[in-house]
């Protein structure tokens, strides 16, 4: 299925980098573990690194009650960005120099989210999208802690996809000249060694979920 | 020199998170290869990952002056954001589920950069941000190039830094009951072998910017 087009979803620039399917937003959203959430107050900007969860063709996020970022109106517009940077493109150029990068951009309202069902829903694939295992592993949020927790939903209706990757596009006389590297240097993310909580044994070993866990 | 405090740069959620120092600030930006820039347009936010760089005070970004994100006026205010993700917190419960980060926040009006010698700086922090060494290296902007371009700056006036780091903080009663594990999995970013442009012989050896970098 295809990702509908809307003025602010179509891509102006690099044409050749929009990918229009749903299931290539879907892909690099569940490759994520941060979004960046953008919201307007006092008709500013805001853009604030949160946690993120996808059911379907919705898009979650939570939060405390307590924080102030949380104080926007059910809905209200947001975006809702994810970004994976996969390469350092040098170029012979400096006007060339470039990122290789998957990006997700969701723009809609945001709606509250007030089902009891749906919440408990929402905060399980917002867990498990940051750390896969945990809800069967660890205690299920309580009365008081879903009382302590908002979460707010996003439709994946307008969205946008770009993906850039492969060697650098150097002008045609600067390849010619021969004198200077071009290539790509890979970024990846990478999990360390799991560290146990001082609370635990030194030699506590991490169960599997953890201790068998690679980057997507 | 700490930072200034306004409503929006004064956190209200984990206190003890915030970073008031400008060096944090710095530190937290320097260490970075994409922000998300957030703007308003037709009311609604959007939120572009891209490249930036810092001199001293002042941050840039930028971008072709065919790109429609860029339409944004002079002195409309912007949000740019650079995220860390350093660590998965895994605790007892998921309520108590995190993430160790290092955030920037950074708000304020976008200048439109009209002067040479400062489009060209900002450009030249720009590319040293994303790959250092590259100005030197590579083939500097032409006219043409330039005029391409456009460059726009915010000054680090009005922003906030927030740091998570160290393990979980478990309700003492999960802890007590002992039957879970609870730690963090470190999160952190390397670069993979170099990929030679392949208009190169495929032996060609990166020079020294490239090779031996390493993530900050």
């Amino acid at each position: 299925m295809s990702l509908s087009t809307t003025d602010r979803t179509t891509v102006t620039r690099h044409r050749e980098r929009a990918r229009t399917e749903r299931a290539d937003l879907h892909a690099v959203l569940d490759a994520g573990l941060v979004c960046h959430l953008g919201l307007v107050r006092d008709g500013a900007p805001v853009v604030i690194p949160t946690g993120y969860g996808r059911i379907d063709d919705t898009v979650y996020v939570h939060g405390s009650t307590g924080a102030g970022w949380l104080r926007i109106a059910d809905g209200a517009p947001v975006c809702l960005t994810v970004t994976h940077l996969d390469g350092i493109v040098y170029a012979r150029s400096v006007f060339n120099h470039s990122m290789n990068y998957r990006s997700a951009v969701v723009h809609g309202p945001v709606r509250h989210v007030t089902d009891r069902d749906e919440q408990l829903a929402a905060l399980r694939a917002i867990v498990e999208q940051l750390s896969p295992g945990s809800w069967e592993h660890a205690r299920e949020p309580d009365r008081r802690e879903l009382a302590a927790t908002a979460v707010f939903a996003l439709d994946l209706t307008e969205a946008s996809v770009k993906v850039r990757t492969g060697p650098p596009a150097d002008d045609e006389a600067d390849v010619a000249a021969g004198d200077r590297w071009a290539g790509v240097l890979p970024v990846r993310t990478v999990f360390g060694a799991p560290e146990p909580c001082p609370t635990l044994p030194a030699d506590a070993p991490a169960p599997a979920h953890v201790a068998d866990r690679r980057p997507e």
